[in-house]
């Protein structure tokens, strides 16, 4: 099983609709990376219908060490910065996705975290 | 310039990380879409710096009425169902994405709908 995991500031206190602009940014760029340099993995993920999961931390800090440790573990991912357009200001970084990516790889990087 | 038009329903009151996974489920699949049959718009879409703007009905009725609505004015569009593990019931249909599409033609359909 693939899935891809989104790891988002909650510190920022950014509203719904934010956080959904922000999160799909996120995803279709680690989707695009992937897709690239492992196109068998991200049709796999497709064909088992696209399993996402959100989580979050409480500051940039938590956020670029877990990018970190993604980055450290091999797995894909890309960091977000915001364009500032709203809510918070420019080149603010709000979250990162990794993968798609094995399931398991993903789970012993994020494990700890709680879901948004 | 370009931009992704989101469209969610806020009638099911889901959390913040199931909106952000809706979103980003919608916003890859019609982003996939477009850059099979337009990949000059995906392309420059993408350079523009991926504007998306996610919006909210109060209804399936409402969504399928816009999502509708996309489709007649030639906007490619993409449909979203739950696949219920969490929250919401199996196939509930949640939200679409409108684009990448020209800014203008998305406001012509879009322009009444509020921010989520």
């Amino acid at each position: 099983m693939y899935k891809q995991t989104i790891v988002i500031r909650a510190d920022l206190k950014m509203g719904k609709g934010k956080i959904a602009a922000q999160s799909s940014h996120a995803s279709l760029s680690a989707y695009k990376k992937v897709s690239k340099n492992h196109p068998d993995i991200a049709k796999a993920w497709e064909q088992e219908g696209q399993m996402k999961v959100v989580l979050k931390v409480q500051s940039e800090e938590q956020l670029f060490d877990f990018f970190q440790k993604a980055k450290d573990a091999g797995i894909p991912a890309e960091l977000i910065r915001d364009a500032g357009h709203t809510q918070i200001d420019p080149g603010t970084v709000t979250c990162f996705a990794a993968g798609p990516w094995n399931e398991k790889e993903l789970d012993s990087v994020f494990g700890g975290l709680k879901l948004l």
